[in-house]
């Protein structure tokens, strides 16, 4: 069951901002709610940490282990998307924040779902 | 011949908007008016629901059928992109939305045609 | 010799209207008027068809026969380019149009070329 | 351990100005602090030099032996990226420049990391 | 020893204007000042001539005799951008011009080098 | 319905044996005789012809025809591909041929199926 | 718990030997067993069927619900790997049997594990 | 018409035997001899010279005017491929010679014709 | 140092012979010997394990150790090679082993080493 | 002038045979003799040093200045490749060696020589 508990963040870097964070997580999968099989994608987290924040950066492992407690949950695409947003703005209040999901796909179609939160850059709206 | 009444929806996720969603269906095919011959091309579409919506979001499955519905249909790629535009304006009244089709082509010339309702992001709009 | 009379035009279609229309043709060859070498390269054609014109979208093969027509046609790159834009704009009456030729080159030089009509959008003029 | 007592400048060509100046360095390797196992990343410098400055560019060796400098160095990426950043900073006072480290990852996830600094051109702001 | 005097021109086409000319050099090598080694590169050149001009466009062999002539040259990267550019400039008088540098690289460490002249488009000035 | 009649042949140039002949048809659809669904593949045809046989080499445009006769066929992997062998080898009695079929898969599984006559030659039968 | 009894067979085509099959499941997932972490892999299955078998060929669904039962197991490479070529040489003697797997690996390297069954041709073991 | 005496020889090179030699043209170009359209394809020529023949090699130059005379002929891929061995096998009596058409193909089917003569070695036969 | 001790091994897996497996370490480091700057490169280990053998088959996790100890070791390519190839075989006693080192060079020249141990099969001594 | 004085052995490593080396240059440069234009390719060698020879390997910075000897010497490609495997034969004596140099190629003809000495194992003759 996806697990917002899971994830630990750190302080913003002092010297670092303004910096911009990518994570892309290239081994997702959880189950698809309507036929039980296997949906894998990849994970793309981006996002400008909140400048003087003490938990204003998502620590990497934990991020994994919260990717993990996905692998049997019965979820939609969407819902995946905008879970992880919401749980990641909760944890880090960062200034931005944009969740992407790339699907292998079903029937010969993959899918993308792009979810954002506040005001992402032009240069991280395009494909 | 293109069904749009295979066509099924389901609402917005309340939490996902903002949202963007793709789904790219790479074996799509219908015929040639002219000539009879297979055409083949990959169909992307892109759209933004309509937050609030009970019939915001295309139901995969009911895509690929509804794209299956022009294997034996004798149509031009430009109507093949304008119709697929329209009927899925008609289900699903996004916020905006694009059609794009990419044919394998025919003598020697690949084509790429492109349809869009409403305010298509700049981002999308690029190749 | 070019043939601008090879060319042959359909009606914009109703329902298609905006639309953006991309032809890929791979095998192009003409002739370098200095030596008399064969160039060969890709012509790319992009344009917006008039909405309700009569002969708003080029066909297809007639296109392939007009590319056809410079096969043994010495006549320079820029000129290739330039005068396949004239003809396909005064054939079609477009929003706006483009051409780029990719040739592979000589002497381990290859060349580009890009030739506009109207308001060609910022997302064509990138490379 | 990080010197920037290790890079060295040169003038700004007087005629190149405005000119934009990027170094790819493909093999770059500090350790995780946590764990002390070696990270390999890519890391990219961006600037325009300060016009008629006479320690407006980096020397390339200068900058090569500086990398060198991090390999057995515990830190982070934030603070690898933002680190680098700062001192280039120092040492070219540069109108703008950004570093961006390209990660290869650990249990499946990859990240970038981009530090700015200055008026950063839109062009080099996407990915 | 480069030689501006070995470029030729011809004039701009009349039927060409507004057109974008791109020519890609891929086999281009000098030395370096400083250890006499060779360098390789690849130049590109993007320009918009002038329209009108009896001397708006660079005649392609001409140009490749030019970058020949930096073979044995011991000159830097920036150097190497700069005076192209401005040799092409003074030779062309174009409304803008852009001359770029992508070298193979020393050491792990690959360079891109970009010089402009004018207003050059924005769709020229990403990566 | 596969209809082997389509097939039509020519005599082995007399002058080009010992030769060796590929066709790659990558536009080949045939329908899951279990869900209807339509499959999508590359087929590959390779096969030397009998030296001074009047009905030696396959017609192209024939070859094209009979592969879209498969078009509207329920029919499994196996037995596409065991049935254009069969076909091809009865219309040609070819030297050696062989049969692949590359399919895009279903379920996250792609397939690959080779049926042979005669003694391939070893260089044919790696992938 | 992976479950052989899962496995469905299919009478080899009458006409289709001698023929060689390859699935390719670009979606496999088990657990390590020392660290509960998911592994990721590609399973590749190549076989040629027993002539005249009644259950000489693997039903497609039925192997991708074989592969799905090992998502929560926690199994070594090596015995994934000789697990899945036991439980396919049980359910079809084949001729010949080839299972790979390609793992996307930990610590930043991948595996490949390659088990046999039976004289497997020369052609399918190099890679 | 293909015109067997544009080729031009000079003698093997006295210490480079046992010597192997490729060419690859990458823009040849033929016509349909049925519909009169161009055929675009790449040849590629491999020869062992005869060791002391005073003809043994194949001027380059003279190679890429002969390959240009096929430029206007109705000629099929076969006879293009065989043609183009039997002339260069009268001209230079190589120890063995291969000749491989590779055609970016028509309606969707690509082709390689690959014709030998004497004992080609195993390590070219492949592809 | 590199340190032998830090390899770990396990039994070969009853059911799982005759196996092949592969590890491929794509961040190996380690210095030059003569100029003391950092050497980077991809290491394969290829190998059969002993049937029946206790310590038949290398752990990961210490294999990942083990290549680690080479970081601040100047050591050249070819003692690279052979030494994880001895260490390796000493460990194991495998059927045979090979070890291919993969350098990104220095001055504009790659360089492969590959040092084998017993009677490696053919398909694994090519490149 | 192409000076094998240049070249520098070392003592074939104990531990390390059998073993095959590669080296991969990819700036190799010298003129055409006819043309005096440039040409550029890239130069691969391989071969397995004598055992226990005193000079049986090539030391790598020599072998980029005898390279870099070439420069400019007007030589055909084929005398290129002879000469190279010619003094490197002399240099080191080994137990085989092969020479291919890979030309960029004029006039749309890409070019590739191998030429070998002793009896280089059948993996490296294929392409």
């Amino acid at each position: 069951m996806p697990d917002a508990r899971l994830l630990e963040t750190f302080a913003t870097p002092r010297s670092s901002a303004p910096i911009v964070i990518e994570h892309v997580a290239e081994e997702f999968t959880s189950l698809c709610p309507k036929t039980g099989h296997p949906d894998f994608g990849v994970v793309t987290l981006r996002y400008q940490p909140a400048a003087g924040a003490t938990d204003g950066c998502i620590e990497l492992k934990s991020l994994k282990l919260y990717y993990q407690s996905f692998r049997n949950e019965g979820i939609f695409y969407e819902a995946v998307t905008g879970t992880i947003r919401d749980h990641l703005v909760a944890a880090m209040k960062p200034v931005w924040l944009q969740v992407e999901t790339n699907w292998r796909g079903r029937g010969g179609i993959r899918s993308v779902i792009r979810a954002d939160f506040g005001d992402v850059p032009a240069e991280f709206r395009g494909r």
